[in-house]
């Protein structure tokens, strides 16, 4: 049986390698242009799960996977990281003094400026909207001159070599990924829960909320505020923290936050993926 | 004597409005393309001080000009507060009806998206980088089957009649403006603060921190965490108070910070744009 998996991309993409990190590599990618895209198929029922992005330990949160979450009732099953090497990909025989034309996501490209800055100087830079299909282009064009930024996993998909690796300017560069399902899966072994805080409308009502977490020892690993839609400069606050739902220290938690009237929405309780 | 100012977009954008709103009318814009690009026109000295927009009650912070704003250690003289109202521009005896081509930056056309499907619904769409030169280019075609979507201020800019107005389809869609100089000018009068907060790595830190201002009665309007570069999943948390930096409360606060190891950077003291 295979599990079908909307991802944002295609297959080699990074998504896909998160995608297969997690479900195994068996699973048949549903590929998706844009985030919105990425939730639709999972809605609609073209795929049983689908892998998104969240966070980047460079660029912060993406606040349109965060807006989705909140649209859309899925349920958050597990999380991946993954670190982003970047790669120079070019077919056989080419090297990084012959490239005079170079391809990628602006994002991929972006992330090796200092690298095309100091050694593709003379390069000339397009912009893909895929680091996938920027290296089957390569592939496709079949010139030495011609290379993409991508995975080595595109390198391998598309038959490219790896013509420099570990280009990108920052070497702390991560990326969060969130499993979602349409059910609400309670893993007794979960150990990390995401939820969604809206709290009254009173001072301190953040700090008293997460007081809730902090009175029993739960440790929070991200904070991240989104605006109240029609409530101008009013605000929900997206919590990670460390602990299964099930255990007794998050039901209390929970209850003590009842108790402030701040409404809780549980996103998913799974397995840490660091 | 003018002042200048570096402001993203062309006269009569929204920044221009919101720069005129503070510093008055006689103020001297100095245009720019990107963010990136008016924070250095301050930096550079082409520009005496510097608007920003760093927040939308739709679309929440500009992640971009928080980053900018700890690169570059300016200071925050004041904040602008701006509704968003949408309208549609054409030249004399257009009318919606007439309207074959509506042309204006994407955020503009996505936050028409309702006017553009049910009244302009034969109408194509096309991108431009600011909705203040869609304007100028609507004038300048002097078609009245192109319109643009821009501001009041830009109809009266360039010569345009206001066709319909507040076509956006979220009413409560207000910017949020920072007015920036190179001086720590400390205004007695401020009743607001902004800062960032770096809390040593324990559990419980942000609650500590949050703490500090809950226990004098300061309130918090806005907390925002953001990547800590170079150490994954760690955070930075910009805050925005009611208090002024001179203020006993907020002295009191300070100095509860500095004994919890928190590092505070401060962004700012100003009186509040509500």
């Amino acid at each position: 049986m295979f599990t079908t998996v909307a991802i944002q991309g295609q297959e080699a993409s990074f998504h896909h390698i998160a995608a297969r990190q997690f479900l195994g590599k068996s699973i048949t990618p549903v590929s998706c242009d844009t985030f919105a895209d990425t939730f639709d198929a999972l809605h609609k029922g073209q795929a049983q799960q689908a892998v998104v992005a969240i966070e980047n330990s460079l660029f912060g949160s993406i606040n349109e996977v965060y807006d989705l979450l909140l649209k859309h009732k899925f349920w958050i099953t597990g999380e991946v990281y993954l670190r982003i090497e970047q790669c120079l990909l070019g077919i056989q025989g080419a090297t990084p003094e012959k490239v005079g034309e170079v391809y990628s996501h602006p994002i991929a490209l972006a992330q090796c400026e200092q690298y095309l800055e100091e050694t593709l100087a003379r390069a000339k830079r397009f912009e893909h909207h895929d680091t996938s299909g920027a290296a089957a282009d390569v592939r496709a064009w079949n010139n030495p001159t011609k290379a993409a930024i991508g995975s080595r996993q595109a390198a391998e998909r598309f038959g490219l070599e790896v013509l420099a690796h570990e280009i990108e300017t920052h070497k702390q560069n991560y990326t969060r990924f969130v499993v979602l399902g349409k059910d609400q899966q309670v893993n007794p072994a979960a150990n990390k829960t995401s939820l969604i805080l809206t709290m009254a409308e009173r001072p301190g009502a953040l700090y008293h909320a997460l007081g809730a977490f902090a009175k029993q020892q739960i440790n929070l690993t991200k904070l991240q505020s989104r605006p109240l839609i029609g409530k101008a400069w009013h605000y929900i606050f997206y919590v990670d923290v460390d602990a299964g739902l099930q255990q007794p220290a998050m039901q209390a938690a929970l209850t003590d936050l009842k108790a402030q009237d701040c409404k809780v929405n549980i996103l998913g309780s799974y397995t840490s993926g660091r």
